[in-house]
């Protein structure tokens, strides 16, 4: 284990526990409220029966170091089996990342905590956060999307995360080639959907090095500024948002941002009047880093909400005294 | 004015008035429920000031012929601004529709009936009347998706009409090519957007011919499907619906619906499993006949619901009494 840092509980508080369960590493927190944490830990993503042990490990130290916990909330990459009367649900389920389809991770850790656990998508989980405390604070209808390992979005439709029967699979749309544009794509489902064509495995397979390798003025970014740009115009076209927030590694590309707006521009080319008036205000950064540790640290607040975490109801802000306004 | 029926008022029974505001024919109707039609006729839409003039002398002569309604309610055509802080709120916005662009319909209406209006997309209004009494019932996630002058969908997710800030345009969503098809699309926006690549007159461009004309076995049905298909993958993925009910006069060739199916099924390769497994469910005809009826039929049970028509909250269906259970 490692980067673990206790600080002690406080006072009485309740203690929480939170994974932010990304394609790359599943970060866990325990922790009495968001400034609070008393112990993390970051565990990298190989084989379920690996990482998911390794998580199990960290809380059980934790619950032995700290005292035991009222719940676990986890915000997992996918997709996921959201609903509550399903077989399979709280399992990731047709995912392509190697090894990881048709594992049941809330089952796994119901039976190795014994505790209840409240489960959503990573992306829900970050736009939670970047509506609490980031780059969609006071916003009624506002998209995070998630470039990086995959490509995936959480949805607030009028005031309330949207799931549907599972959840927005956006990652995986299908969209326009760039013109002369002669990649396959990475999706093993699709080939060239937009996560086989703008991930950030996509990247590094379409020009054969990491991507960060890349200059600014090469290529790679013009079509991925493409890309992405269509996927903003059809989730505009779709969910009607007031924001659409872009985070993960992809992003870490300063340059790239404001290539997705102009792009965005020529392609949308002014049908929707309003939502494009402002594209400063429109298409952002995320405000809180990226994924990870936002929608943990959200997590932690799962029960300041109205309604549980995989609950579609309309959720309230916490109070102004319980967050911080910066990460 | 054609086909205006008498049929009388029902004892004391309130009387409804509707606007089925499509992009061929504004269909008025005056009623006291939906069995009871007391007039109606279809207006062509030519000139904003000829259509909605003629609307106006209809809804006239007809509270002079059968006394005065309690209020109208319009599902039409978009986009539309339903935002009703917006100094634009009613009108019809950035249409690629000749002459029809910033046309305020519930300023119009107002004016000339001094009436409480009730303003939804011809869509939304379409996928609740499916839900009411068609293909719909008992869903909580579903789409309609109309593929007529235009391509629209209205969605509800978890139960609730989805809005966004304004509404969902899908009709524009961008989606990858037909191998070698080298159509520039219709839409005077996009070019070879959905709408610009698959509605009736992107058909009729394309082929030079009326589409009625084309034979079942002629070649612009398997692309007809190809972009249907593509259109329902993104639908799919965005919405996470149980079933996706696709009306409109281009679904009048009873075999594109079948290829569509298969041609979904090939596309989505078997990403969401449950979603395809039963695909005849999954993707199905209009129940109603198209949209023409429908959405006017539901717009004179507005006051049925617990909330007005433009508003995102959860619908109620109206009670077994007052309806049928077949258009």
């Amino acid at each position: 284990m490692t980067d673990e840092q206790a600080v002690g509980t406080r006072g009485n508080e309740k203690l929480y526990a939170g994974i932010d369960a990304g394609g790359t590493e599943f970060k866990c927190i325990l922790a009495t409220g968001p400034d609070q944490v008393v112990a993390q830990d970051k565990i990298p993503v190989t084989y379920p029966e690996t990482t998911l042990a390794a998580c199990r490990d960290f809380f059980r130290a934790a619950q032995q170091a700290h005292g035991s916990f009222a719940a676990l909330g986890i915000a997992s990459f996918g997709p996921v089996d959201l609903r509550r009367d399903s077989p399979t649900y709280g399992s990731i389920t047709s995912t392509p990342k190697p090894h990881w389809a048709n594992i049941n991770i809330v089952g796994y850790f119901s039976d190795a905590l014994a505790l209840p656990i409240r489960f959503d998508t990573d992306v829900n989980g970050a736009l939670l956060a970047e509506w609490c405390w980031g780059a969609a604070q006071g916003l009624e209808n506002a998209i995070y999307v998630t470039v990086g390992t995959g490509i995936g979005a959480g949805v607030m439709v009028d005031g309330r995360l949207l799931h549907g029967t599972m959840h927005p699979e956006a990652g995986h749309m299908l969209l326009p080639r760039y013109p002369g544009d002669p990649f396959v794509g990475s999706c093993p489902y699709h080939g060239a959907c937009l996560e086989g064509l703008a991930s950030g495995p996509a990247l590094a397979q379409r020009w054969q090095v990491d991507p960060k390798s890349l200059p600014d003025n090469h290529p790679a970014w013009e079509l991925q500024a493409h890309y992405l740009a269509s996927m903003c115009v059809n989730l505009a076209l779709t969910y009607s948002p007031q924001r659409i927030v872009i985070g993960g590694g992809v992003m870490e590309r300063a340059s790239l941002l404001p290539m997705i707006r102009k792009a965005y521009l020529a392609q949308m080319n002014a049908y929707l009047g309003d939502q494009t008036k402002d594209i400063e205000h429109f298409i952002v950064p995320a405000g809180l880093g990226g994924l990870a540790g936002a929608s943990a640290r959200l997590l932690l607040l799962n029960r300041r909400f109205n309604t549980g975490f995989s609950n579609p109801s309309r959720v309230q802000p916490p109070t102004s005294k319980n967050i911080r306004s910066t990460p």
